[in-house]
């Protein structure tokens, strides 16, 4: 019994992704929403320019998302920033996107790692990035304001219907 | 010769489209870019709104533009506009998208068409759309400052390097 419990550590413990190969392809999963300058503090100092966010998700997990309202397994989202911009060809006002991506972290579902989901960040290449520890903000926020398991979908416009339809939203 | 003139005119005029289905499941079609409030008139008075403009390609035409810097024809591209709200859930600042689409716009690589493109906009449903007529402004701008075959590809990051390193940006 002794030997079965080591061995169920030991295999979790391995299992749980403690680094995360760069999404590659990403750009091509489901695109579930572009924000602007997004933040849960008004007054924020933005650092001199506008960040537009995308977020999109592997296309298994997303259609899994419209059977259950809810992740599988595995799941991976991406956000992506990128700098937004007023001034380029012909455009006058408003924001566009431009340029390479300012930022790109994954959030993963993994049964392995405390609270069922990992972070992980990479900066401006594609090397695989290490799991963000527990105590880094994205963790507590998630949990306590994501409406279905941690993720954000109250701002997901395609997939907030599809939760409210199957009753995974929290509360 | 006069036949055959007259039944290549016929089979032209027949195929091209005066009308066009809605683009049902684009939301999984590949995500180019969006924008948030983009005007080429500085001055424009927005609906006391702001609008994001999503904007998404078949896959197939996409990975065509990867391997030749243009797009085949029959490519569609969608323009969807989404409404931009600042205070929901934990956001306080900044905007993110909510609700159902306010637009979706379909812009079709067509060889029939005078200038090779048409344009149909749907309303708020799924019936297909008629081709607007080439009086209406989307043509003049889209020919005059379209990077690439009339299409803004100066606004889609993952395609103007693309375009770029192939070429076929104009001028």
């Amino acid at each position: 019994m002794k030997k079965l419990a080591f061995a169920l550590l030991l295999s979790s413990s391995v299992a749980a992704a403690q680094q995360l190969d760069f999404p590659a392809g990403y750009r091509e999963w489901i695109h579930l929403t572009s924000g602007m300058d997004m933040s849960y503090n008004p007054t924020l100092m933005r650092m001199g320019h506008h960040m537009f966010d995308n977020v999109y998700v592997e296309p298994w997990a997303y259609h899994a998302f419209l059977e259950t309202g809810t992740w599988p397994e595995k799941t991976r989202l991406v956000l992506e920033g990128r700098e937004g911009k007023t001034e380029g060809s012909i455009n006058k006002a408003g924001l566009y996107q431009s340029g390479k991506p300012m930022a790109v972290e994954v959030h993963m579902k993994d049964a392995n790692l405390p609270g069922g989901w990992g972070f992980f960040a990479y900066g401006g290449d594609t090397d695989p990035a290490p799991l963000l520890p527990q105590d880094t903000d994205c963790y507590a926020c998630h949990k306590k304001d994501g409406a279905v398991d941690t993720t954000f979908v109250q701002f997901y416009p395609t997939l907030l219907p599809i939760a409210r339809a199957k009753g995974t939203l929290k509360n």
